[in-house]
């Protein structure tokens, strides 16, 4: 098995579903990567994964200008469970963004949650490049899925609606919470969000109101000020570390 | 006290001696950024630290071209301890490495030396560049200090100085190393270091070799494939919240 997937390191995100002997297409600007710019001939392998039917092998068919026809081959990888991770987080500027969602991808976040608080500087989000960005990292990164990314919801809005069983690991930059290995000691693997505000932090209204939430488990992340995204980086590789899939 | 610092967001690091009296001038880039970006005039204030003395808060005497004087005033915060922590890193290309970096400035690492490994892709390090980085980054999270940016040194040439009581953070790329609560568990805040791998990984001989010093602890990062720079900030952010000052 690991010779067949040490022959193909691209690995393509796909809707069509997935099985020995099926045919499919890839959209125009994949058909263009694998054919252009990776120059991929006829018997060529590559992986594809679509979120519910594991990783298959497959070979090209044939390749023209905006399509690419591969024929589905063998499960290299079975779909596997994957951790129940949102991360709700204060959108921050562009490039910052793009990186947000790509770490959030390649540390294993299920869902993508952009929320507005009263200190959010930015006022529009382009979801689909954070979801182009979210399948690029999860080609590149082995996951056998891809997170969905929602629109953005106020925070009050998301808080009426947020599930009663899925807890929260929310960040704060006041210096009395307790440090993460004391705050996660006894918390199991369940669903779980992990919480971000903006560059100029919470409102105290804001952070008070969250740090109410009975599912609310506030973490300190240090006495140096972090930008936003490092502080999602950090917080999300802890609480893998701590509750996730990295035990 | 809060006040005095809430007046001054503006952090500058400098290499002269600061204390209550003293009249210091800055660098030519920084007179230009406080006059000609900022438009402080006389009187305002600044805060300054220089990785000694703590941090201070000091009035704009006055700026020409080039040039800006300011009275060093009152102390705003003692020099305390930080962690002593070393990153290890394979250099990667420039916007990823300049990442690296800030973030490891942001996280509190005290040392940045920069290893080359069979499989590193990058020949060359510009740390005059990483330094500036570094510098911009401390001046922004509130550090009172800035870390050391080291020159490359090979793998073999670091491991055969290596310092006996430096404990090594391994980040195995290999599924069998534990997780880092585990890996973690009974581990003190000594001098440590941080080793990250080149995107390829290490080489098996390298890996086996730096997995057998008697300083060495090796965690895992989990079941996806973290790029080099989302390594540095997960392993980083683990050790803080395990060993480090985010206790």
């Amino acid at each position: 098995m690991s010779e067949i997937l040490d022959s193909s390191k691209t690995r393509l995100f796909v809707d069509a579903e997935l099985g020995a002997g099926l045919s499919i297409g890839v959209s125009p600007s994949q058909a263009h990567y694998l054919s252009q710019v990776l120059r991929l001939k006829s018997g060529d392998k590559v992986a594809l994964f679509n979120g519910r039917d594991g990783e298959w092998i497959a070979g090209v068919d044939g390749a023209g200008r905006g399509w690419c026809s591969l024929s589905v081959e063998i499960q290299s990888r079975r779909q596997l469970a994957e951790p129940d991770l949102w991360l709700v987080f204060a959108p921050i500027k562009r490039a910052r963004i793009d990186f947000v969602a790509q770490k959030a991808t390649e540390l294993g976040v299920s869902r993508i949650q952009p929320v507005m608080t009263r200190y959010t500087q930015v006022n529009r989000v382009n979801t689909d490049r954070l979801a182009a960005n979210a399948i690029e990292a999860a080609e590149q990164c082995g996951r056998l899925t891809v997170p969905a990314v929602e629109d953005p919801l106020a925070l009050d809005q998301l808080m009426a609606g947020w599930p009663t069983e899925r807890r929260i690991l929310l960040c704060d930059e006041r210096g009395d919470a307790p440090g993460a290995r004391e705050a996660l000691a006894e918390k199991s693997g369940a669903p779980w969000a992990v919480v971000i505000g903006p560059e100029g932090g919470f409102h105290p209204d804001e952070r008070e109101k969250l740090r109410r939430l009975p599912q609310s488990t506030a973490v300190s992340l240090g006495p140096r000020i972090l930008r936003a995204d490092t502080a999602v980086v950090s917080a999300l590789s802890i609480w893998q570390a701590l509750v996730g899939d990295w035990r």
